[in-house]
């Protein structure tokens, strides 16, 4: 039989007491595309690729026509210069898809990481609000009150009420689960309107995880992402408005 | 592998074969609002955290934005003065999600209070009527027929083909499964409409059982939530009823 | 944690090779009330209940308020006089609510009815044909052409392409399941309209059941109730057929 | 308890590194009618059967009146004269129903043939375009590069983006999780409007198929399937079409 959950072992680094970054699809993919903008730029390692009955039954095909199976990965990068730790980051294609996988994921990657003693959790996301977003803010969420207050001083927006019905998914799950294991952690949701990607509500999450832990990061890769997105939906907006009649120079009329 | 159910004691009181009353939410949330009450008005004690992959996979954010996982709870309670016995209290944010779940967590509480040798069980639900109802019934219905009789003379009224359909979730669950376990049980069902969570129906529920446990009960708290909620419900009736005209005092006109 | 399939045994009967017959709810409810006719009529003896997670979480309350949680039970008979064999008779409030449950189910009744060595096995049900029926035929499918061979011999009908779909469910599966485990058996499907309990479909299968086994049954509680839903059915055909116009004597105006 | 998946081996034979050729009912029932085609032209040997509880809770009918449980199952042909290699088959009914139980079923079938050290994986397929074609291309998937380029010499279109999603279900899956066991492997999709059984696509996967494989094949067998596919569809066609007015010769009048 197979296992529900089954890791891959690429390499087994060593790490000293890493911090866990995750970012898996979710609303607006803002976890997702902040974490794989982290992998990309930190030029981090995987060691272990994560296969579960709990995804689904699905292959993907990458453009020369190779296929893989869905997955999840896990990478690692070591702390260099001044940065605040080494850093161990959970990406990839899905999540759960049922309440029971969705736990059984969580708790897999836990045990997994066990060996490497984290020091502290990060889950990223995003919070949908319905509506287009200038400037996003990042709402947090963490298990005690003291990593609270620090992560209001770099500048995360913690509100009442806000999210209200929780958090749902891997995000909250690595939380949950992680303080029963003894593990801290906080969650940084970007707003988004929900209704695209959104990579400019991942670089808001991304700067103040930056600041975090210490990292510096280039974000022209996102920009240019969601450069991308702006034009693609200023389309959409421009296909939805009616066009307005041609207004020809009808001033000598007047 | 994350166990199905899992039991954070926090403490091994010793009780006296004591009596288990159970309140999760359900319909117009009249159990989990009567188990609650009996909670705080007993300063009743947490001695044990259920987790369980049946539950959402969700953590909840508290005002202050420290989150916790989404769980059930156990307290006790033990008997004070002329009360009628031990007592341990069941509640939580949420019920199993599917069927299986349903059976595995009532299964669980089950084993777990084993060792407490349970002198019967009390479930507290709702049951929707549909319609508004100024004085609810409690209705029940037990594990045997002397049961039956015994709580009939503290108000239960038992009614033919009320409720129809039997009992689904946690409220049946225990009581059937405790039976095949050798427990004696009861559940008590308060009317409701099921259209708002109701603490007047928990309170009618919370009536009928302090007074089969010989408990003193103070409701004010449920009093002024059930004002609360008789205050939005009668300003949606107003936007529902078109506004009267005005009536001056147009007397002097007949 | 709680078995899947749970028996409790109330009885151990010695049986000589008995014959299982098995009909639980499904279309029209005809193996349901052919299976608890024959439980009444013959007297049978319980000697197991089946209780599991992959029933409905749901407790049923009889007219004097005592519930019992929904299972499926075992009954037997021992062979009198000319009676083709000793009998175990499947009977219950449900069926599986899952594919895997229904399999997990029927392996488990099979399982545990190995110890007799079944002879055979004859499952009942209705096959639904969407329109009211005066004369139901009984439709057969069995594991072996033998065994189709006898049946055509005591009145089934054996007609290529019904029912089209295959058997799903109980009746289906523990043939199925059984012919893997080395049974044979047979489905006996009486016609019914699918809208109603359809008593007369019962009968049907029955009178086919009670040849092949050498029974000889009263029918009458069957006809009571199949009178009862006849009159609760014409009303309704009254109700939906607008009333005529009253036809007054006016042949004096011709 | 039943197992997940049950294999009943009618026959271990001895193959000499086979290669393993899948097709099970999907889109347009491509891969199913192809593989089919196959165990009849080659007169291939059923092996095995797979029973599961992840396929429905069914039996099927003859036209004899005799069932069978719903099952997959293993044929074997062996290599004749310039053939490439030794062949395993996989047929059936159903796939499994949940994403779990699609998972359990490829890994179960890879167990089952791990101890004849498959060389290759082929998984047949439609790929549904929603319009009805002419000339079907057969698009494909591999686990490997070289394999790509290999399939291309034979007729195999890859092409960016197609299908988009990825392939789900079982011929995804074997080839996904083959390669984690260490098999190479590849899809073959033949193009299919996805709104009928569609043997003209089948044969147009197995010509490509016959060529990588080096197998001589009649096709008439599917001809004619396509044939009285096509005279259904045709007769949908004109019930659909309003009938165009009849033209008599009017050329005189010109």
């Amino acid at each position: 039989m197979m296992d529900d959950v089954l890791f891959r072992e690429l390499e087994r680094p060593k790490l000293n007491r890493p911090i866990v970054v995750e970012g898996l699809p979710g609303v607006g993919n803002v976890g997702k595309l902040a974490a794989e903008h982290l992998v990309d730029e930190l030029k981090a390692v995987k060691f272990a690729e994560i296969y579960s009955r709990h995804f689904p039954p699905q292959v993907l095909i990458n453009d020369d026509g190779v296929i893989r199976l869905v997955r999840n990965e896990l990478y690692y990068h070591k702390a260099k210069g001044k940065e605040a730790a080494d850093l161990v980051l959970l990406v990839g294609d899905y999540q759960g898809l049922s309440p029971e996988g969705q736990y059984e994921l969580s708790w897999s990657v836990l045990e997994a990481l066990e060996r490497h003693r984290p020091r502290r959790l990060y889950t990223l996301g995003g919070w949908g609000i319905g509506k287009m977003i200038e400037t996003p803010r990042v709402l947090g969420a963490a298990t005690n009150a003291k990593l609270v207050a620090e992560l209001k001083k770099v500048g995360v927006t913690f509100s009442k009420g806000e999210p209200g019905g929780g958090i749902v998914g891997a995000s909250g799950l690595l939380l949950g689960l992680g303080a029963l294991r003894g593990y801290e952690g906080a969650c940084l949701m970007g707003e988004t309107s929900g209704y695209f990607v959104d990579p400019k509500s991942a670089e808001a999450v991304l700067q103040v995880l930056a600041k975090a832990l210490k990292l510096k990061l280039d974000f022209s890769a996102l920009h240019e992402k969601a450069q991308q997105i702006e034009q693609i939906t200023s389309k959409l907006k421009d296909a939805e408005v009616p066009p307005e009649p041609k207004r020809e120079n009808l001033d000598y009329f007047a």
